[in-house]
């Protein structure tokens, strides 16, 4: 393996790859990137047990191959290696056995490499028709529904995003148990089998990093244990997780008695101001009432203080209510639905409750309240 | 105590006093920010065992005082309600107590706050004549010093820095044993009294980020135990350390046989690629050698690699030199000199060795060398 390639593409490529790659696996190939040099160019490969990342750099003026190979390369070193050198090309040799020289004009690097071989085996094929969607739109799915996935490990199919499709519609549904985000977008060409797959929240925030171009294409192939993406010459294979995603479809109410209109960002403000004294616990209630056209959000934590925040509320139904709930889960759904005024719709105090954005039918929030009136 | 004051007046005033906050201490008090309002204006104080900052607030258009009084109110919530608050104005009143309430226009906080009679006292008396110093004279002498001090506390003496005065020299000096930084300024002013005082590191670190102008002045008042430093409404008090400070006037050689200029960002470039490989490990160990006009700073790291270096040096007795030493301790010296060209000293390869501004004799840095040839 010998080639020369222009610092700053080798240094996007690796900082893409190494998104995958954690420091702290046992397995010492995959504390590295693979290098894999054939007469098309070069192709990197991160990877860790849930997703791996590869992308390629074509042969071309920034990059001259004069002998194929491959190798795996530590990835903390090589990242440094490659960030800290002043010269514009960099030139790569395996001299000896898995030794591998990195010269730029001042500076010499040999440095220990790991035989490629140990390095598993990951499948990139594409086969099938993929579904499409520009980067922007699969960013702000991501971002609209990843927040609300689980954090806990007890139950592994929540700590994905659902994904469902049927005929031209795609359902996308994250809940950790306690709030739930639902986000519907209509695909450009019909799918002919139907899809129901559970994708690794992590895998998804990663995914959207890779994004540069907003308009850019991303394909999407969905096989039976996994699912590849494709973003110019970037690929992400991701594990799914396995097992019956819970039938969420029934948990969002089709009719509210009440129904209230608000400012988003007066009443995040509000939020934030009144969980600052519980901002630390655990359970970061705050208490919502409504009378008339009066809102209060109010928190009590004992032996610090009591905070009281006053916005205003349009009452469509005119009906007052009281309901307690995570702060945290609120300010997180106002978030995602951005959007200058949103609608809160709620039947009883104990009930799950939603939030939409009053512009914007493709996505809605729930939140389970919190008993403590 | 009531008052109202200007929001953005206050969050500055308190986010400097409660850099001198540890959330970590296990008095409550001192976990709080100390207001006390007089006719003349409010007192912020923020405490810990070794340095204290009080600042004051003067009656006018954005202080309006209704009430004097004093209480003592977390600076964790204290500091967060302010950030968060939109409006231009903030009143404070004791309602009960030491039940302090908070009130801007949409929003009521009710805190408990803690007896100011609790809160140690804090002398803040300025006597005598002080020695003046502009803000940015100051910070250079902090940035060009206590990065060198120890941070173990086995020599506490060696946590601070040493400031020596006789006549119109100051002269500090910073050393964890293993490199020294020495600073001379020649003050405007003779001091009658001879001045050998060890301040904290941490101390001077936080009265640096207190300065907001570089023309403006800064008072510094030295007392048995402690030093005052008056910077515009602000003060800082902060204990001495107690002890004889180390004799450091006969380490630094006066005279070298062995002279390099080198191009400072070149060689400090090659060193922090040369210490890549190693630089998670405690001992970062670089060898420098030259060779002529060459220069090789390389490093070996077992079972991960090796790297070489090449720089140019004016070798000015056309010495050569083999030479080892740390690697972070080597950056730290070049970034304290601020210069474009460093002039590197050397007898052989076990003595101090120094390092200088080639163009400014106030500072000077010196590294004991590691014996690895």
């Amino acid at each position: 393996m010998r080639f020369q390639v222009k610092k700053d593409v080798l240094l996007d490529s690796i900082l893409n790859v190494s998104r995958a790659i954690s420091t702290k696996t046992p397995i010492p190939a995959l504390q590295g990137i693979l290098f894999e040099v054939t007469n098309d160019g070069l192709y990197l490969t991160g990877s860790n047990t849930e997703y791996s990342i590869k992308t390629f750099i074509p042969k071309s003026e920034d990059l001259q191959i004069e002998k194929t190979g491959s190798i795996v390369i530590q990835s903390r070193y090589i990242v440094e290696i490659v960030r800290k050198t002043n010269d514009e090309f960099i030139n790569f040799e395996i001299v000896d056995g898995f030794l591998i020289k990195i010269i730029s004009s001042n500076s010499e690097v040999n440095l220990n490499g790991i035989n490629p071989k140990e390095y598993q085996k990951i499948d990139f094929d594409l086969k099938g028709k993929p579904i499409t969607f520009t980067a922007k739109e699969f960013k702000t799915i991501v971002e609209q529904t990843t927040f609300a996935t689980s954090l806990s490990e007890n139950r592994p199919l929540l700590t994905g995003v659902n994904f469902r499709i049927n005929g031209k519609l795609l359902e996308c549904t994250a809940t950790d148990s306690y709030r739930l985000s639902r986000k519907r977008v209509k695909l450009e060409e019909t799918i002919d089998k139907s899809i129901n797959i559970v994708i690794p929240s992590k895998s998804l925030n990663e995914l959207a990093k890779l994004f540069i171009e907003d308009e850019e294409k991303l394909e999407m192939y969905v096989f039976g244990t996994k699912v590849i993406f494709k973003y110019g010459t970037t690929l992400l294979n991701s594990r799914l997780l396995e097992g019956t995603y819970p039938d969420t479809s029934k948990l969002i109410p089709e009719k509210f008695e009440k129904v209230y209109v608000v400012n988003t960002q007066e009443i995040f403000d509000a939020t934030d101001r009144a969980s600052l004294l519980s901002s630390d616990h655990v359970n970061n209630i705050v208490n919502l009432e409504v009378k008339g056209s009066k809102g209060y959000l109010t928190s009590n934590t004992p032996e610090v203080g009591r905070i009281e925040e006053k916005f205003s509320v349009d009452n469509k139904n005119n009906e007052n209510i009281k309901v307690s709930f995570n702060a945290r889960y609120f300010m997180d759904a106002l978030k995602a639905l951005n959007s200058l005024e949103t609608e809160i719709s709620i039947n009883d105090e104990v009930s799950p409750f939603i939030i939409r954005n009053v512009h914007d039918d493709t996505i809605v929030q729930l939140i389970l309240p919190v008993r403590t009136y």
